[in-house]
């Protein structure tokens, strides 16, 4: 795991804001730091590729093709909880430490979550829409009001976003049952188990990683499943869902609402059918978005930080060529 | 409490839908039941009146002027929590049991507290505005955001409604204090217990009727002692909060934002400028609505009915003279 006594070269991709920036200048060493801003051209990122092969340590997510023969890169830090760029990358050299976010986005995420489904239970669409046309909609809009009290739910992934997710909806009352494949504490384990369970759901909500075993995991069949009134929920990558599926449901009216913080294409172009689906709330992957966040992000490789200089395991090691 | 064996005179003025009269119709005495519909013209309305004071018991919120001098009406059940419209009226025969609909709400308006704030920490209304426009917002929104988590919030009114606002809250793990003069439970018992309180709050949520005791309770001075990122929650009445100050602080951005499940004036005019405020959601006194409310509403009446068949006590039966 890297030769600690040498000087360390550190190559900073991350998205940092000046506070977080700050606090890594602060607290690395003083010799031996790139930052790089990674919104820059690719012409210019291109010259930083040649000193990221120079780095023992990376913090962010440099495009996949930099990982191909790296070969001094001892640990790469993302910035990210999701890390399936990576999973295609071969010949890595089996000393190379990859660890993500993990954990660092439980409460934004589910928060998200349960903004956009109580967005969609109360109204929050409709009186936005209202306020900016002073449009009194009060009498048409109370008979069609639900509550999240009681609804039936149903979680896919039972990770830290999807456990935190789970207990938020409890507080609602809500009958949550999770679908796991490999994680004890999960009602549901098979893909018949999770068939049976469908047709019964007020809400489905996918916390799941971007895998070769969850993409198109919701394909057309499945999504037909689901009961008219049923609201999809995506926290996790767009790829599980059958988009083209989905967004005949949605404007068939054959299935309730959708809370998508996730789509297959990010940004959604402008032309997106998605963007106009009816009780659709387009997240756009604020998800994750809290104010601190980057701080946060720096604070987590900083403790990695201090682990790896002091020969300590790294906390939310991930295994590319196992993807998880 | 009536004379039980003479045959009743009822009299339903609450807005109901047809699965709601359905089920008075099928569960009410075949005879003495007159259905008015309250959104008819002042004229048609004003040939109800007479009906009205020939009836024993009443269904809905009447216009308050009728009730003077009603000397046959023994019961009136209220079709809302509040009912300060009956405070002013004077001379009513000291028989007449008034009942509301305390109860039947708490989930409901608490959700849309819940869903209002959500809205505004996770950008809900930024997105869905966003959305129209088919524009991605996503990295400028995502430093501007907040999570519920941890917020500090001071409850005002420890009634169904706070009491279950404060539970979800604190699913959250919210702070929660409650402020309530006469009920135990309620951790500030005085205006300078809460004035101290104030501005540590993230959060101010107003769960108060309208009477002499709340009206202006939030004027200009307490208002100011609101920290300038907090947001202020009005799930009461309008009269609780002085809207001219309330308004300043909202354009000045002396004050973080506001979720108003409720106003003075309702409908709130087109030219209100509390529909332009920043940062402001207007509910638009969608706080009690669900899909079914209406038919809850019959029912509660319906049990009421059952009990002053039989002699059996009212439920939630208010004092018009204490004013609760």
């Amino acid at each position: 795991m890297g030769n600690v006594s040498a000087p360390l070269a550190i190559f900073v991709y991350a998205h940092l804001d000046t506070a977080a920036k700050e606090l890594l200048r602060s607290t690395l060493p003083a010799e031996g730091v790139t930052f790089v801003n990674k919104y820059e051209t690719a012409d210019a990122q291109a010259a930083y590729r040649e000193q990221f092969r120079a780095s023992d340590i990376c913090f962010g997510n440099v495009p996949a093709e930099w990982l191909e023969g790296v070969s001094r890169l001892c640990w790469l830090q993302l910035e990210s909880i999701g890390f399936e760029y990576y999973l295609q990358v071969r010949g890595l050299p089996p000393s190379l430490a990859v660890t993500n976010l993990k954990g660092l986005f439980d409460r934004s995420a589910a928060e998200t979550a349960l903004a956009g489904l109580l967005a969609l239970y109360r109204g929050v669409d409709v009186l936005v829409t209202a306020q900016t046309e002073r449009r009194w909609v009060c009498r048409d809009l109370r008979p069609r009001m639900q509550t999240l009290h009681g609804k039936r739910v149903i979680i896919l992934g039972h990770g830290s976003i999807g456990r935190m997710l789970r207990r938020l909806l409890e507080a609602f009352e809500c009958r949550v049952q999770s679908f796991a494949r490999t994680t004890s504490g999960a009602e549901l384990r098979t893909t018949a188990d999770l068939d049976r369970a469908l047709p019964q759901a007020d809400i489905v909500a996918c916390c799941l990683p971007n895998t070769p075993e969850t993409c198109g995991l919701f394909g057309r069949d499945r999504l037909a499943l689901l009961a008219p009134l049923a609201i999809f929920v995506n926290l996790g990558r767009g790829s599980v869902v059958d988009e083209s599926a989905l967004l005949d449901a949605l404007q068939s009216r054959r299935l309730g609402g959708a809370v998508l913080d996730v789509t297959v294409e990010e940004p959604l172009p402008a032309a997106h059918p998605l963007w106009g689906c009816p009780n659709t709330l387009i997240m756009q992957h604020t998800g994750g978005g809290y104010e601190g966040e980057l701080l946060d992000k720096a604070r987590v490789f900083l403790a990695n930080f201090a682990a790896f200089r002091s020969g300590d395991p790294l906390r939310n090691v991930v295994d590319l060529a196992r993807g998880y």
